[in-house]
């Protein structure tokens, strides 16, 4: 039973770190919709974002099952629920990927982001979709410590959002106010899914050592 | 053991209520800091936050022993586990009334909500209370329709909130882009105040019936 518990928490580990994996494509694809303004790509992503949600749903049940029928304790307990929580932040994470397309679907064929800001989303974009990369690269191989390596990630991703801030509510500013209100949303949406990744972080370093880190 | 169980899962229900009905303070507190101003009122609310981060870690620890003491099924396992659900949930609604809070404070001696806008913020701060007492009512009556119920409210909360953005990027609204990056982030911060309340009547009826609705 020890083995065929074994076995499962291997398949729900690979199907976790599978979301991850699709939930930084997503972000990939989303960024390149938002600053190409390209609109198919927009709603390839937003479409895409119901396999996220249907391999959450099975997560949970295999989960689900796993508990009911083995009644895991202590550590690996710990580590069945820990899927079942990071599933969820995945999930999310998925649905904040899908929000930044369907900002560019919104308001294409106009741009979202102005010429002087792309270079700040294109980091948000390449900074957030390493951290779901690393998460699923995490889930993968066990590793422990992911928690500090992505916070130092996050500070990255907290910079470029409060430069974006700065930069939008700075005096002289020559865009109009919808801009001003769609890039408040569409960078809370990347800081917003790296702040996932470092939930997920910390939930696998806790579910490994049984210390949840401060 | 099958009594010992309902009692533990009993205590566990009364202490997910108290961790909505904070929510719900926290959301009065934080809308009243918001409009007058107040910022003693704002740092009482942003301070409190950590009561429901406790609490939510006292339930999900209190759910862990149930799971490794009592190896629940079915019915009794989606109950438990809907308690680590929702307690998240709802501590995430305590950290957006800290964020609503932490606006004000932020922006305070100035107002972030312009007069005009002062109503809409009013009835966003009651309808997202009201929902976290709902929620509340429904974990301690197990009375099940509650997704459905809150659904419903979550659709005022929604049309408040593009109320706000519609406002704020009408041609010749009169207030500076500070402004309307302040007001975009604190309306979100109550709209996903809102559809947390309504994940957990969802998750709370799935664990009552064994179907999630859709």
């Amino acid at each position: 039973m020890r083995e065929g518990f074994q076995d499962d928490l291997g398949r729900l580990h690979g199907r976790l770190a599978a979301m991850s994996e699709g939930a930084a494509e997503a972000m990939r694809g989303a960024t390149r919709a938002l600053l190409a303004a390209d609109l198919r790509l927009a709603e390839q992503v937003i479409g895409a974002d119901s396999e996220l949600d249907d391999l959450r749903s099975s997560c949970e049940e295999e989960a689900y099952s796993l508990l009911a029928l083995q009644s895991p304790v202590a550590g690996d307990l710990r580590m069945v629920l820990a899927v079942v929580y990071c599933a969820e932040k995945i999930e999310r994470m998925g649905d904040l990927a899908a929000h930044v397309a369907s900002m560019a679907r919104r308001t294409h064929p106009d741009r979202v982001v102005p010429a002087e800001l792309e270079p700040v989303f294109r980091e948000l974009g390449e900074a957030t979709s390493h951290m779901a990369d690393r998460v699923a690269e995490l889930v993968r191989t066990g590793a422990k410590g992911g928690h500090a390596e992505l916070s130092h990630e996050d500070e990255t991703v907290d910079a470029l959002h409060a430069r974006v801030l700065a930069t939008i509510t700075a005096e002289g500013w020559e865009h109009d106010q919808r801009t001003a209100v769609g890039l408040t949303l569409v960078t809370r949406f990347y800081e917003r899914f790296a702040d996932q990744t470092v939930s997920v972080a910390k939930r696998l370093d806790f579910a490994a050592t049984g210390d949840l880190p401060a």
